[in-house]
């Protein structure tokens, strides 16, 4: 058996100790020796679980067992999980993590310990829960230049949004449900504000181009200025709202971003409904490929951890991820191109339209309380000054191109 | 340099050399040393290509090349391409291959010839063209139980039933005009008689048992029998019609067939259109994983095989798949389940009623010159049973569950 241990015992860590018990037949047609968890590290005791017997207060119980060889951090946050990662790396244990607070903020310091130590850091369960997609990306992708990636990285939102387009119901009452059946946290700033979606996308950001994307550096909107008159018109006009990061290679150099985006009924990502997330990545060899799944709970990203863990019991030497410490260098903000969708009181139509006139695309469709004005490519800088202190703007969001 | 061969120049092979050359920075990242393509098998000269001084027409200046390293087999059809593969192999060359009808074939065989000489035999562009399908299944959800495999496997098919759909189009029209395009081969029968797509769950079914789940024990219908009647009452419905390969573990044991489905339209399957492909795949602990993207083509297919070159590059010891050549008992396909849509005559409405009363989700829509019945589960031998013999009936198609 390979020794393991399983760093906080919550959802995830639960999630992965059920995997391996319950499917110990599939996982041993993958790792014959199979994977044995011997430590789960919490601060709390768990007395009735059947697992109790495993549970330890002490780091340094399993740093100190020469017998583990792999480490699973599913305790989320930024400390003591980089302390705990850091210590396990630098014993030359290889750690996997559903962590995306902390491999945003430090993977590229991770993977750096990591490769100083022989050891692996992988962490395919931090974005997009369950689907399969880093590894996608590194491994079975690795032959193409990835020209965009495109997802709904965030379940809570894109549960939200789908419930306000299908039953007409507002933000609000939809927001109060999620939390209600555990879609949304309590506190859900993290995914309302598009934040957690944001680290996705850095995390995404950097793997395909090797270097670190902060997400500090990327232009990041929640949905909460969404209304249901915006998903109403975009209804009629052909539209669905989605939460979207995005990073794309342009003529300008790398462009992120995350915002509610406006998707054409026609696109992939289109149908992608509720909790499920989903990822459009487009290689110049291969084009499109689109991975869907479940982005979140217990088993489904539980199961993408296990999978890590299979990867590091069968490797004969680290895995090596690509992600250097070197900065990547952003195209600006304000010099990023978007079609943008207006949302305007009728009365300052004809003065919107007039400040777009030399957009190509321009189009517009009035509603009875209010019109939407779509804008072929503007720069956003170009946007935020033109619209500048025009009274009437009822919201504004991009249109995706497909 | 890593050297390696291209047996076929045709369009999945020359589209391997082309990916080679463009993205040789790329493969470089995963592959140091580098691939280079040192001969290129085909009966035919290329004078005119920047390859042409490569292409030699003796399998044995390959084989007697020490160099050669890897073999990518891009030739289709069984013959020489399996005596050409099963040589290679001998001589502890590792084989990728785009091959379904090869590997639907021999694919067991291929893998103990492998593995009796220390070698790797891949196929990830053999079902889905650049879908990273096979190697998603095989190690990216290693640790899951896979219970079901639902597909858009064939793209002409696809491209026909999505084009009469959206256009109201004939059948044969849209035919032939996909053979003009390119997307249907002349001969078409491989494609819309429902041979390609079961010879990919044949695979997919092997895949996922590890044992040999034969082409010819799977029942196939093809998608000749759909009529523009039957889309646009299933549209009407709410429904897409789709030709599906699907495995499925049930009480009674793995159920495979390839047949066309009425997909409801809120399934992740329905929005797949023209010559994309999906597969949606169940696994007891994730859930539902979708895989999306071109299903053929020159670079889609061609970027598979490169990722499986890159793949054996990489590897220090032979990769193994488990599929043994032992055959997979499957449920006989009289006794599988399922729901049935008919469409029949008006006249024979209260008749074919009157087969199902013990259908408990038997529902019926009047349209003017038919009308549709949707049973609910009923046995396929017991469904033929039952309709022998009643005329009237129009059309006969299986419903997806979702």
């Amino acid at each position: 058996m390979i020794q393991m241990a399983v760093l906080g015992f919550g959802t995830v860590g639960s999630g992965v100790v059920e995997i391996i018990e319950q499917n110990a037949h599939r996982i041993e047609r993958a790792v014959p020796e199979g994977l044995h968890v011997k430590y789960i590290l919490d601060i709390r005791d768990f007395p009735d679980s059947p697992y109790g017997d495993r549970v330890v207060h002490d780091l340094d119980i399993i740093l100190n067992d020469p017998e583990v060889r792999l480490v699973c951090e599913t305790m989320g946050g930024k400390e003591p999980a980089r302390t705990f990662t850091q210590k396990a790396l630098e014993r030359g244990i290889s750690v996997c993590t559903s962590n995306k607070e902390l491999v945003a903020a430090f993977g590229p310091s991770l993977l750096k310990t990591a490769r100083e130590h022989n050891c692996s850091y992988l962490f395919e369960a931090s974005v997009g829960g369950g689907i399969p997609l880093l590894d996608t990306l590194l491994s079975n992708l690795a032959q193409e230049d990835i020209t965009s990636v495109t997802g709904i990285l965030n379940g809570t939102t894109n549960y939200i949004l789908t419930k306000m387009e299908s039953e007409g119901a507002d933000y609000k009452e939809v927001l109060s449900r999620a939390q209600a059946m555990g879609y949304a946290e309590r506190n859900p700033a993290a995914d309302v504000e598009g934040h957690d979606a944001g680290r996705k996308i850095a995390i995404l950001s950097s793997l395909i181009t090797g270097k670190n994307v902060g997400y500090e550096e990327i232009h990041v909107e929640g949905i909460t200025g969404v209304t249901m008159d915006d998903i109403k018109a975009a209804d009629e006009l052909g539209y669905g709202i989605k939460l979207l990061g995005r990073c794309c290679v342009t003529e300008e150099g790398l462009e992120v971003i995350t915002a509610p985006f406006c998707v054409k009924k026609s696109h992939p990502l289109y149908p992608v409904r509720d909790v499920f997330n989903a990822v459009l990545v487009h290689g110049n060899m291969v084009d499109d490929i689109m991975l869907y799944g479940r982005g979140a709970g217990k088993l489904p990203t539980g199961s993408a951890v296990v999978s890590d863990l299979i990867q590091m019991a069968r490797a004969d030497k680290p895995l090596v991820i690509r992600w250097d410490e070197e900065p990547m260098e952003l195209v600006p903000f304000g010099m990023q191109k978007h079609c943008f969708w207006l949302r305007v009181e009728n009365s300052i139509v004809d003065r919107v339209l007039a400040l777009f006139t030399d957009s190509t695309e321009l189009l517009h469709q009035d509603f009875s309380d209010f019109t939407v004005i779509m804008t072929g490519p503007v720069r956003e800088d170009d946007f935020a000054q033109r619209t500048a202190g025009v009274e009437g703007i009822l919201s504004v969001l991009r249109i995706l191109e497909s």
